[in-house]
């Protein structure tokens, strides 16, 4: 059993971007700018948002945080995209989601300049991404299918079964999952909450990916011998034992099910941090997709 | 076993389409108007295109063949296409593929505007199509999951299995089938070359789509009894019994396929007339989109 470490894998990564950045800027280009727009005080998101800009200072990117209260109106969202999309100092940005229920998610992202959408949540890199054309993936997809890659895992004619169809995660990496390139190549199935008889189906998955939400759902009883297991959850989970109040589970239950893996990502340090470095590899990306 | 007879659900629709047709120009609006790009002189495409035309006919649509020789240069077909984005009268228009191989297929479909992407080839309705969002559906997936809807065939739950990954069929059935609707909420795999033991997998479906351009792929031995099979092959093989000098193959071999079915579609008469109806559909709600 291989331990899919994204936390060291993350760290090479970053160290990778870093020596580029500074090549670049020996070469008199500009240094890659990440902008983060958070709406509220939500903890998880202030975690997230705080983790992202501190990766960009790893990294040598500038960033910038723009902070509103939960009051902020959807039209003060809007002027706030539209002046980061002609802001040309700014490479790309993300929108720290949920957003505060009166505003409209779906009407500020679409607002949203493609070619500074490094989260890679428009439809038209969505689009992009499903028809395999050069485009800004979606984070948490490229974070698994990059750490596949540097692990060399095998997926060429492997049927990875994918446990949840959300936007964001689930959806993605499915379609990833069966291009035709590698990482790739798999017989995906979508499996979700309308699915008959999970168990058994993951029961026959060389691969799975769990991203439904569900704290330990993953079982060994699911998992064939010698399966790849990469686990996307992140719930906190209260836990008075714990300084913060909260410990954090993943959609896997690791202890029973590592052991029968030949390959699976722990919580946390697996799929946590790829995430955030694909922001960061996208954000570079679109620095120099903009010349 | 039930034919999901495509001719006359098609016949229904545009009878639909027609009536609704008369009522919009009686109160004033404008008559849809489609336009179709050819270049070249290939068999197949020249009766693809005439079919739309005469189907333009049928439902009241006005139509517009522009038709020009194989030695049409990139930038005169980038030409066209502008020219077409920029005609008030044009509501929506398709590109005829394949286009002979000196021009760039992608770079003249990246061109078109996505409001009159009546094909819903362009990354932006591909991606909105994943995110659920009103948009342009790819006219085969489409025509597929509206005849699946007139027949009432129950999906929810089902395990799907798409045999075939296209851009224009294979990947996006399956991303309707997976959504969280109806016709949908199937659990879907998406099967292709690489996919190992397809004949065990096909077994094991309560739907299949066969989409791989195979013909007579999927024998009696790969279907499940009181499946349903949607065949999308449409391959010319020649016969020179017929005055054509030649004959249309399915993907399915039907007389052997079609009494384990529950429901399955023949060719021709199936997925095709369905596949020119979702078309016609995009145009009309081009025209409305465009007020």
């Amino acid at each position: 059993m291989t331990i899919l470490d994204g936390l060291a894998t993350s760290k090479q990564i970053k160290n990778e971007i870093a020596v580029e950045v500074s090549q670049l800027v020996a070469a008199g280009k500009k240094r890659p700018h990440l902008a983060a727009v958070l709406i509220g005080d939500d903890g998880a998101s202030l975690t997230y948002v705080g983790s992202k800009v501190k990766s960009c200072e790893e990294v040598g990117f500038k960033s910038t945080l723009i902070h509103k209260g939960s009051e902020t109106t959807e039209a003060e969202i809007l002027a706030i995209v539209d002046q980061l999309n002609n802001d040309d100092d700014i490479d790309g940005y993300i929108l720290q989601l949920p957003f505060p229920k009166h505003i409209d998610e779906h009407k500020v992202l679409m607002a949203v300049d493609p070619d500074k959408d490094v989260d890679g949540f428009h439809p038209e890199n969505i689009g992009k991404m499903a028809l395999s054309l050069p485009c800004f993936l979606p984070a948490t997809p490229a974070g698994i299918i990059e750490l596949l890659a540097r692990y060399k895992v095998p997926t060429e004619g492997k049927h990875c079964v994918v446990i949840g169809r959300s936007h964001i995660v689930g959806l993605p990496v499915a379609i990833l999952l069966q291009r035709n390139t590698y990482p790739g190549n798999c017989t995906v199935t979508i499996a979700h909450s309308r699915t008959k008889d999970l168990k058994a189906l993951c029961a026959t998955a060389d691969i799975i990916i769990a991203a439904l939400g569900k704290p330990e759902f993953v079982t060994a009883d699911m998992v064939k011998e010698g399966a790849v297991v990469v686990d996307v959850g992140i719930t906190r989970v209260a836990d008075a034992s714990k300084k913060s109040g909260f410990k954090i589970l993943g959609d896997v239950k690791y202890d029973e099910v590592a052991p029968k893996t030949s390959y699976i990502t722990p919580v946390p340090g697996g799929v946590g941090p790829m995430t955030i470095v694909s922001l960061m590899r996208n954000t570079l990306l679109a620095m120099k997709n903009r010349g």
